[in-house]
């Protein structure tokens, strides 16, 4: 019954690796805390770098060295 | 001046629809906890059926029965 | 399969009244979407007054007349 | 440390504009609560205004006089 | 960099599980997406009972069999 | 219209610092986008260091030296 919402930026996230995490991560909480993985849920959101901040500034802007 | 995010896959989300998911959410509000509908604010999120996942698998897969 | 947020202050916010909340925003998910009823997830979030703001005052303060 | 979600309509919100907000959230951060800005992570939600309601009723109807 | 919102029960969920929750998470990222460690953010929600829906019915409803 | 949600730890996080906050956030999307201070809604959640992560340890451990 578990909920994870996972927030990345879309570079490299193909369907494969989102399975990936989404597999990943609800074996995770079956393993630490028993939980059930029928009724997992996992949402990821791909969050684009102009929208993203770290450090005061975007990582667009922390990628061109800005 | 409750707020409600609501995350669904956007397959047959019209116009129309989301108004009435807004409009009945409102309305619930209203009806059950005595909330004024003018500050009570909802956000519909519409999530791919790639990054959305229950039991494991992502909603394309069990989609395709995978 | 829907994943609803609802954020509201507690008062009031009776078990009973939390368990409507969920029972109608799931219904009104299968009206209007048809959306499967058991895999539909809500969440309550309870935010006291101090931690909420509207028009850049906590609720806190707006119930004060500050 | 903190984390802020930024959640506006996309009207007129230019890669500058969301750069200054994270510069802003980020310094504020700073100011009031003596936050380390190395690790405010900032994220900007775009929503659309067919899926943003208030009052009952979406942007977009309120914006058409609906 | 990325983020992750994982939202639970609280029975059972120690300390040391939280922490082998974030450890898991984080591993996981770096594994299937070569994501920085340093900057991957966890953040666990405690959801009550009386405060998670599913089937359109809380947690301790299903519980006491309702 | 925007919703803010700034997730912090709890410590040194009275009522005054709250209203900081909220007053500063909301001040700056009415400077930096022009939006209506009265509509703009701003919701603080604090999270106990047990419950984040980064690096892939609790700050709980991370303060503790772990």
């Amino acid at each position: 019954m578990p909920f994870v919402n996972i927030k990345v930026t879309p570079d490299g996230l193909t369907p494969e690796k989102k399975a990936a995490l989404i597999a990943g991560v609800t074996e995770l909480l079956r393993v630490e805390l028993n939980k059930n993985p029928e009724t997992t849920v996992v949402i990821i959101d791909e969050v684009e770098t102009d929208n993203w901040g770290i450090g005061g500034k975007t990582v667009t802007q922390r990628r061109a060295g800005g």
